[in-house]
């Protein structure tokens, strides 16, 4: 162990001062002796780049210590950068400058990593820096460095994540009170889980570019977001949630990455929707905004990561502990674990990836349905696991879960189905994930 | 990254060849070319201690690499060393010797480190080597990585872990089947999951060597296994798992590291016990021969980490993880980070540790009785959360769940209820965790 934070003081700036900034201002403050001792030198902070200096008056942030001039603090000589202001730019040049100059780079910013990473680790590569981005994936939750390094001597097969915090409040919520898509988001606005404009988390956006982060470390494959197939929950039903629950399942919004066996070799998937899972699954009991991870591995098997996917505290300490890691390769002059796209693996489309489907049909009850329908199922090649039929007469309904095919051949034989003379209605379609083939 | 595997070979020697040793043989050979696209240069096996090589001519060992001259082997000028045998000795000779020579190590020991983890942890910073032991707790899950660095800008207040699968399961069992002790411990017998001698793990001697470890890391304070208060499960009955059940909750053996803050001071709490939690609570949910751990942090939150805690693959996964580590930084030479014992908070004794207790009285059916159970707690200074009183007559009972006081004032409580003349029995005693103050 280094002697206890006796090195040369160690200049850090931080980028940005909201839910997450003023976090790590104050946990730098009341950590300090402890993050000195755990690194072998103090830390000093010594900007702070906000747009608004008057914003922050009230805060903890030493008003000495605001600027609104990031470009001349990353070019200041500073050994350490936190990035917490996010987007695209100014966001990607401030990271850039300050790997040019010189300094490690920690980022919480998944848009920017999921979006043109490369550039950034190509930058980090060149000037031979650290640039860490644990808080960027389900925010306190350590799961980077447990797939980079900890599975390093493993083969990661699966993640499936619930890494929207927001999403997965509202199908709680769903799920626990029967209520409909509105009231749901409308309940997750007023309690501020969800934003005024949701649209980046009930869209999927938000946990489609962590799904691109995921993939790449997993798989060792660059993954951007433009590759991650997404699809969000504002279509999801309160017959929906009901028709997963009938079958001891829940409703979760997965980003789901895969390692595929193909005929040219091993290939990607990756993507976000709504999947129904066992409610007996590791994923199935976490509710409300927590966030979890879970990771199939060759040897490990199935672990699961759980924890607050978000929130300024959380998402400052995963910061926090990336800046240790930074500043101790600093003080070594090492470089961490960096990117790693070796296996190049192809990413393969929606229509290619294996799902299986949960089909309700609102059917005729009449001789030959039943029949009709496993016809179809079997001319796209697509196999039947189990088929419900409920009610009669005008209410009859058929309820169809399939095996795995791929995608395309399910979504083919659901438009099939649509144009069948006894189907008045397909009254819902989900995909079904964590439950066999 | 560094370039892909091109660098000179590093020489690995393996000490014992077992469930876990010849697994990670195994993914030495089929991982080869990841592991070294992931360190920068291949692996090298060039020898396998074994006892008696006669025994593996049917693994997958090669048959020219085993030896029964383990001290000659790490002498050999290997670069690194895993150490899988188990136990205090031979182990702890050949691991100080592999170090003296210049090699890093990777040990699953958790007997040996959690008996006297400083004299490796010295004789590694002497030789300014990586001594690294994620496998050594929980097996797969990656958890001793995420406290010692994914939380170092955090200050983790506890941890609570189901960190003993045998014990899990037969727990499990007799909450699912309502069957007692002997009877669950024979099927785990019989499925493989307790050994034919189960005193390790039943009566928690595993499970407290990795609290010793847990808190040590969490904690940076040095905690040997002496230090940890211990109590098996072979006391609890059916009629304890029912009475948990009765109140929403399910019976753990839980390792429970703290810190406290005392008169003088920050101090750490260190134990192994059955303890009642919520089926609510994320370890709650956690089934058969599974692994978790709970972590509570100032910034982060609550964390759980989850999975399988034993078995080859598993175990093996853990082990590369902490190869592929000590390889890069063998490479890089630095040291990753080592035993920090910085805080050297004092170990409280599990009388000064705050607790709560859960207790079931047949009582005389009279007036008074609750009045003088009452005045009992409150004589020890002991509060009380709930009372329940069910029956009446000859089959009165209460039951009893104090708010949080020192174990020795609750042990007191309990010794003066079994004097009372009214007490017919104390029919059960049971802590509580997980659940409030």
């Amino acid at each position: 162990m280094t002697p206890n934070g006796t090195g040369a003081p160690l200049r850090l700036a931080l980028l940005g001062c909201g839910a997450v900034g003023s976090q790590v201002v104050r946990l730098l403050h009341e950590q300090a002796d402890d993050l000195a001792a755990r690194i072998g030198a103090p830390l000093e902070l010594v900007g702070v780049a906000v747009r608004r200096p008057g914003r922050h008056r009230d805060a903890a942030v030493p008003a000495e210590l605001l600027t609104t001039d990031a470009v001349g603090l990353v070019r200041s000589g500073v050994d350490l950068v936190v990035e917490v202001i996010g987007g695209i730019e100014p966001a990607r040049s401030l990271i850039l400058a300050a790997l040019d100059n010189g300094a490690s780079v920690v980022t919480a910013n998944k848009a920017l990593l999921a979006e043109d990473g490369s550039t950034l680790f190509a930058a980090a590569e060149k000037a031979n820096r650290d640039l860490y981005f644990e808080a960027a994936v389900a925010g306190a939750i350590p799961i980077l460095r447990p797939l980079r390094e900890s599975l390093a001597g493993d083969k990661v097969r699966r993640v499936l994540g619930i890494v929207n915090g927001t999403t997965n409040y509202i199908l709680d919520k769903m799920d626990t009170s029967g209520s409909g898509f509105a009231e749901a988001l409308e309940e997750a606005q007023a309690l501020g889980y969800a934003e005024a404009d949701p649209t980046a988390d009930v869209e999927g956006f938000d946990a489609a570019a962590k799904a691109a982060i995921l993939a790449s470390l997993a798989f060792h494959t660059r993954v951007t977001a433009a590759d991650v197939y997404r699809e969000g929950i504002a279509e999801v039903t309160a017959a929906d949630v009901a028709a997963a629950r009938e079958t001891g399942c829940v409703l979760k919004l997965l980003a789901i990455c895969e390692l595929l066996e193909t005929e040219n070799g091993p290939a990607v998937a990756a993507r976000v929707h709504p999947a129904m899972i066992p409610r007996s699954h590791p994923l199935g009991s976490v509710r409300e905004a927590y966030n979890a991870v879970f990771v199939e591995s060759d040897a490990a098997g199935e672990l699961m990561f759980y924890g607050p996917g978000a929130g300024g505290a959380p998402t400052a300490s995963a910061v926090l502990g990336d800046l240790v890691t930074i500043a101790r390769n600093r003080r070594a002059e090492v470089r961490g674990v960096g990117e790693s796209t070796y296996a190049q693996c192809e990413v393969l489309p929606m229509g290619d990836t294996l799902t299986r489907y949960h089909v309700a049909l609102d059917v005729d009850d009449r001789t030959g349905v039943l029949e009709a329908v496993a016809h179809t199922y079997a001319q796209h090649g697509v196999s039947i696991q189990t088929v419900r039929q409920e009610g009669h007469g005008h209410d009859a309904q058929l309820v169809v879960v399939s095996h795995r095919a791929t995608d395309a051949a399910l979504a083919a034989t659901v438009e099939r189905l649509r144009t069948m003379d006894f189907v008045r209605d397909v009254s819902s379609v989900m995909r079904v994930e964590g439950d066999g083939e």
